[in-house]
């Protein structure tokens, strides 16, 4: 089966958004043994949009569309569905229903406008959407199939991993795709090319490299009739991968750096605090976005005056002695930050996020102190240029010291 | 002049890669007066590329191509291009040249296949690249314009606006185009577009509505032959929607809600602190996300785990009266964070971000309180579902919130 993306919304046109839904549902086709030939991005344009929905219908058998479900004039994609196969749009009796005891459950009124997202033509079948008011279509006619979702990225994900993923999972196709990720930290992208490069010649599984936020990225995507010869495929090749990289590998597939320490911490029973400085709260952040972080998270301080460090515990004359950005107040901070939220590890963070220089520190200049049980140890790092990009290195790092300190532990 | 952007590369289409070629390419095509109706993302596939260029050419006057002019064999976007104005590909001798002149100057071996980036139609022109070894193609025929550029982004951006943009803006469009956009909080999409629905019917300046994180949007984009004349169409229509929407609008065009509150404290010369639980350090992060923002933000409290609240300083007694998720505690918190940081104003943020509720309320309930100088207010709100989102909305809401305090203030 192929299938070709179609994200509608005039903002991607105008680029003041990117299609990072196209992106989602590509990179999650290949497991389902779908083909993707194109993607599409046009406006809240009816005329246009139906004349790309009969160009992709053409030329594929399934067409994923993003966008355009929302209930303001400008939302035309059940309209250029309709329109494209000739069919009428009429108000769902049961999408009014759900319509009016989403709005009952929040103050918010319900106006005539917005019971355009309860209409459906013959052939759609309604894809409830948990998250919002738009619900999704499934239209299935003359062998094809149009699968129409929000474009609320948060809506959407919802809707394809709960339904519309299984839903085509049920469609026979040739082949079976399968990927492995290894996530690594600490190695550079041209070094670990290097270190693996007799295995980069290996053509199934084939092996992608990628640079991303959270360390370098290593995809091992094999393609056989089931998803168990996939397998059979891909355990060999993460051995010899795993064999050479070491423990720079902290997680596979969809694991977070914040997932992966926050199970370490869970099995052991452990739990940690924060002090941070140039992160401003998003080590903190990084640590409550798992579900169940209140097991092992007590809390955090963003001591981002320099005069609060001491407010908050941190001896004022380390900070006297070696200055805020150094080794001994992120130690100092991990400390103090274990001891007044009563955990049993401390993190503090220390640094020049930048544009400006502070103590004559460059900018990416971190200090990443860990306390485990009163046993405090930090480092020094140097971090790319760029302040978001600083501070989510130094978040990352962070995460990767204090994994290591309890495979260590 | 209406355009399409037609982006080639298969990891495109795997997810690999995200098209920011092309948004880096339409946001500068309504300065130069020229419509975007369309993007598409195609593989490495001479037949599908082509049918593509050739359903672009028949919708637009202008065609910009990147992607698909590397050396190798899977590059084939020189193929398609001269299939479709049935023109032969022949060696072009100063290409050839200056291939060798640019080996010449490094020490890497100038192989066969490289002879395949200086290949050219009669109808193309090619563009320089100073930092690739792929050159561009401009080809004009038929009163279509066909533009091709390398899909390396630094080769790309550099080629376009040496050579690309300039030329194009030679090109009479008889028109610019200019955009301003409101950036609301605190209405629904829905609402918002019945409020300004008398407004929606204008074609110059055309409106559009979008639901934004952080908040809705509403863009003016105006058409006309200068700049000026697009102002004095946009200015009219902005002080229409401002009458409309009044102090929903809390900024426009690149604004963020963190810049516009910190702009506010820095102008009143007043500090803020937060403590913050549900939203789990992103308060404090969006507050230090700004540049020079240790001019106003003192410091921050992530007090995760319930008893910490108390240590840290909220009455117990209110903890126990009303539960943890509560406008009192919220208040509380605010003073609280406000007194030991020794800010002039304090933020509180509590509530369930889910999935599980908590002390029986539903996930997305959260109190957000803001104490001014002693006098505090709290304030209930119900977030839409899905922990990130109630996470993100309820750091919005906050920020928002402030800058209404901070405006009656």
């Amino acid at each position: 089966m192929n299938a070709e993306i179609l994200s509608v919304g005039t903002e991607l046109l105008l680029g003041e958004l990117i299609d990072t839904n196209a992106q989602y549902i590509a990179v999650r086709l290949p497991a389902l043994g779908i083909d993707c030939y194109g993607m599409h991005q046009v406006g809240d344009n009816e005329q246009r949009l139906e004349a790309a929905l009969r160009g992709a219908l053409a030329r594929a058998d399934l067409v994923i569309m993003t966008g355009g479900l929302g209930p303001t004039e400008d939302d035309v994609t059940r309209e250029a569905i309709a329109a494209t196969f000739g069919e009428p749009l009429s108000p769902d009796p049961a999408l009014e229903e759900a319509l009016r005891a989403r709005f009952a459950g929040r103050n918010i009124p319900l106006v005539e406008r917005n019971f355009k997202q309860a209409l459906r033509i013959p052939s759609a079948r309604a894809i409830p959407n948990p998250r919002g008011t738009a619900p999704g279509w499934w239209v299935e006619r003359d062998g094809k199939i149009v699968v129409a979702m929000p474009g609320v990225p948060s809506e959407m994900y919802l809707m394809w991993e709960e339904q519309v993923a299984t839903e085509l999972a049920r469609h026979p196709t040739g082949a079976t795709i399968l990927s492995r990720t290894l996530k690594t930290n600490g190695l550079g992208e041209s070094i670990l090319d290097e270190m693996i490069s007799p295995l980069l010649k290996s053509t199934n599984p084939s092996i992608g490299v990628y640079a991303k936020r959270d360390g370098v990225h290593v995809r091992a995507t094999a393609k056989a009739p089931t998803i168990e010869a996939c397998r059979a495929l891909i355990e060999p090749m993460e051995a010899a991968l795993r064999q050479i990289l070491g423990d720079a590998v902290w997680g596979t597939d969809d694991e977070t750096l914040a997932t992966v320490a926050g199970r370490l911490l869970k099995e052991r029973g452990l739990t940690v605090a924060t002090m941070e400085s140039c992160t401003g709260g998003l080590l903190a952040a990084a640590f409550t976005e798992a579900e169940g972080s209140s097991a092992y998270f007590r809390g955090g301080l963003v001591t981002y005056a320099t005069d609060v460090k001491a407010l908050e515990g941190v001896d004022p004359v380390l900070i006297e002695q070696h200055g805020v950005i150094s080794d001994a107040v992120a130690a100092d901070m991990a400390r103090a930050a274990r001891e007044r939220f009563g955990a049993d590890i401390g993190i503090g963070v220390t640094g020049v996020a930048g544009p400006a220089e502070q103590e004559g520190k460059p900018p990416g200049t971190v200090h990443i102190g860990i306390d485990v049980g009163g046993t405090g140890r930090a480092e020094p790092y140097r971090m790319p240029q760029g302040r978001q990009m600083v501070q989510q290195r130094a978040v990352m790092t962070a995460l990767f010291q204090l994994r290591r300190r309890l495979l260590q532990a």
